[in-house]
């Protein structure tokens, strides 16, 4: 009898503190960041329709996440929006309008992670799923797995319910010349440059680029990343690059920061770039920025490594740094949204 | 003509220092530590005949590496040759004598990392590349990628001429009944324990479990690491563990150290293991043993991961802790060398 008193107390008391936990919401933090992609994007290859058709795609895509940030929803749903978002406008490499492999398919892969639980999901080398980004987090939370690849992960994400679709969907006619020029070349291009060796960026030719990528803090102080690409165009053999590379192109945990990462995806995955910064945060006390500055301006520099990244730590400071010419990227916070292609 | 004299001189002097180096090889620090795996490995569970198997191929894997070391060999080389006799061991999870998934297939992952040039190899999801450590050592040395998953990553290898097997060479009728009673009992059971849920060890019913993974310390001072591993069995929907995904099953870099992991991948992953070690000693100045034992024993039993690695550092300090009952190790060092099963 004693026992089961004492039992019903400590149940009590969890009950009450989740409760003031659920009832103090802190929205004056609240903020969301997200990138489209770094890579060799300059004013000069650029024109007016298309900044504008970028930047209304980015303030939709923060404007989604940050509806549900302001309605006390969590980080991991409104990254998780943000990024669908950006799936679903051909603009970006990830989900419709992601780049074709050298065998003429496109294959995704895609990251989330819980700052709260450390818990995460990422897939890769799918083909039919719709939202990636969703068949990612599916594999978190309704399988005792982090990470499932190929058909296997199809079929999980079919098994659960998520909107499945004829490959076609993905498919852009722009992605399609793009790997044709890129095969005449015979070389293998990044999926956010003009190809290696090419002196005319492809992006001038009306080609898009571009992982998407958010990062979020809600009400009650949960951080959260995501990730989606298409990875490289003209890629070969099944290869993979830093998204689904849990601690390379993605990571989030409460005590550090939330990261996401685009660019030269095989750089990413030696630098381990997002755990980095964690741990540049827990271990050497740097704050976010200046954390995610040494390893993206200078580790990353110093290896050769193009790309960018953004981090996001549990105060709602937040750094968007690249090393490339331009980034896709913009935040919303304290009412000031903001989104930018070139350095400023 | 000044400038050819100068740009001589330069070639010169960079040719020297190369040969000095080369010609100044220490080999009173090469070092090769080797795991075969984490998991509830107990003497109750053990016979003298099984004991002395594991002995003697753990014998043979650190032989045929340290044979390499003591030549003036790379450790990229030992760590290759050591990963590839515990793949071709039936004893272990790898290669020859892997698990089975859910579907009564063998899938395989596997990874390398140069600590010299960062320069890493992983492949995830392979049915018929005899060893996947080589494999994944293709993918470093002949690509330009760091990971690739699948039918891709098979063609690769047949076309790079590494040695393709009918799936069924990895056959063994002990994984076989094992896959069988876990189906029976509807659970998905770890590549190294008893099974989740299960009282009695499968072990004890004459199967074999284990990861297998390297490290070691050349002549020359360089930190190499190897990991291959058949994932759990049972497992459905293209599961991949921490093997492959760079920086938790496996890592190295000269600046810090080399590791390989073993133990249950998800946790692995999610705490991104062996990056989380090289860190603790980059800015944190932990020595590698205070650094492993720090995420072995602390972090990763905080989290609920079960699991253990191999560490070793440029000065051949290393370290094997396990949190687990027991893990297949060894090490061979300045004329001493020694197996472990159990906790000591």
């Amino acid at each position: 009898m004693k026992k089961l008193i004492v039992s019903c107390i400590i149940v009590l008391a969890a009950a009450f503190a989740g409760m003031a936990q659920q009832a103090k919401p802190d929205f004056s933090k609240i903020t969301l960041v997200i990138h489209g992609g770094a890579g060799t994007i300059t004013r000069a290859s650029m024109t007016p329709e298309k900044e504008r058709a970028y930047q209304e795609a980015l303030n939709l895509a923060l404007q989604t996440g940050f509806e549900i940030l302001k309605k006390g929803g969590s980080s991991l749903d409104a990254v998780e929006a943000s990024v669908r978002m950006m799936e679903d406008s051909p603009l970006f490499n990830a989900g419709k309008g992601a780049v074709f492999t050298n065998d003429g398919t496109i294959e995704l892969d895609a990251a989330i992670m819980d700052g709260k639980t450390r818990h995460a999901g990422t897939i890769a080398g799918v083909t039919n799923i719709k939202n990636p980004v969703s068949g990612a987090r599916a594999v978190m939370e309704q399988s005792e797995h982090v990470m499932m690849i190929g058909r296997g992960a199809e079929k999980f994400a079919q098994e659960k319910g998520l909107e499945i679709v004829d490959p076609a969907y993905f498919r852009t006619e722009t992605r399609y010349q793009q790997l044709q020029r890129l095969k005449d070349k015979e070389k293998t291009g990044l999926d956010h440059s003009g190809g290696s060796g090419s002196t005319e960026p492809i992006f001038i030719e009306g080609n898009k680029f571009g992982t998407v990528g958010a990062v979020a803090l809600d009400a009650f102080g949960n951080l959260a990343a995501a990730t989606s690409t298409g990875g490289m165009t003209n890629k070969r053999y099944g290869r993979v690059g830093d998204v689904p590379v849990l601690g390379a192109g993605t990571y989030a945990d409460n005590n550090t920061c939330a990261v996401s990462a685009t660019g030269h995806g095989e750089y990413i995955i030696r630098s381990v770039v997002a755990h980095d910064i964690a741990a540049l945060m827990e271990y050497k006390k740097y704050p976010v920025k200046k954390a995610a500055e040494e390893v993206v301006l200078k580790k990353l520099v110093a290896r050769g490594g193009e790309g960018g990244v953004i981090a996001l730590d549990r105060n709602g400071n937040f750094a968007m740094p690249f090393n490339s010419a331009g980034m896709y990227r913009g935040y919303i916070k304290n009412g000031k949204r903001e989104v930018a292609i070139y350095k400023e």
